[in-house]
């Protein structure tokens, strides 16, 4: 076997071992912005009833109200660190608009993570206590959202 | 003006007035399942990691089952009223499996998702608690998911 042979060789038994693990990784981080992007769109579900509720659009239900603010809540239980891993930023992969700044050094995002939180309990304790206590707690859910968005989510794609 | 174009126009302000009415409609039906796909997503992205363990794949770690199990739990709290409306079944969208057994008379959905929310509750109870303990909490949780999708759940598209 010539020197070019066998390093060939050996290159492609490498490629041949690497590849399952590197397909596997590459469905880790696919997984992890499916998921993430579900909570997402779970958390504009439940904001979206009572938003509609807080602006008049849809008439103000307090179980209703109730129903999704606690779902709101439970909704930020979800673990984090396994939707957000690194290495699914908006310059690695194309299907997400998460921006690389959200994993760098000065990064805030837990303390971003944390206000949504804070906003959302104080939602489930205000939404199904009458429309202006609904009202009263929409600011600090939207604002926490925004807050977000604006650093660390890019254009979309 | 005639008869007809009398009937024409009440006709026509008839539709022009239901149009966003119906499109409102269409639109929260789409949002429904849409949502309740994404709770699926986050299902599956939870139990993906404890089947993983479960079967020695993934190597048991107590604190990441734990929050997997406890999202789980978080992910059974949301309001399925709101996901699943009547008028979202398979013959009449698209972009859904869900069969109209489960609106029709004689439906169990109930007792499936209740035997699916004491399933998960048992997982979270076992999850943290060492490999085998997990194992043992597997097998219902399984059981429960298929169970509902046997009965209620029609091919792919």
């Amino acid at each position: 076997m010539s020197v070019f042979s066998k390093v060939a060789s050996i290159a492609l038994s490498a490629a041949i071992i690497a590849t399952p693990l590197v397909a596997q990784d590459q469905k880790a981080l696919e997984a992890a912005v499916k998921a993430r992007k579900s909570q997402m769109t779970l958390f504009a579900f439940n904001l979206g009833l009572l938003g509609g509720m807080a602006k008049g659009q849809i008439d103000y239900d307090a179980d209703k109200a109730q129903a999704a603010a606690s779902g709101l809540l439970a909704l930020t239980a979800l673990d984090a660190s396994r939707m957000w891993l690194p290495g699914t930023d908006n310059e690695t992969m194309d299907n997400t608009r998460a921006l690389p700044a959200i994993w760098a050094e000065g990064s805030d995002i837990g303390a971003k993570a944390q206000a949504f939180g804070e906003a959302v309990g104080a939602m489930d304790a205000a939404a199904g206590q009458g429309l202006e206590a609904l009202q009263g707690a929409m600011g600090g859910v939207g604002g926490a959202c925004g807050s977000c968005h604006k650093a660390y989510r890019g254009p979309r794609n």
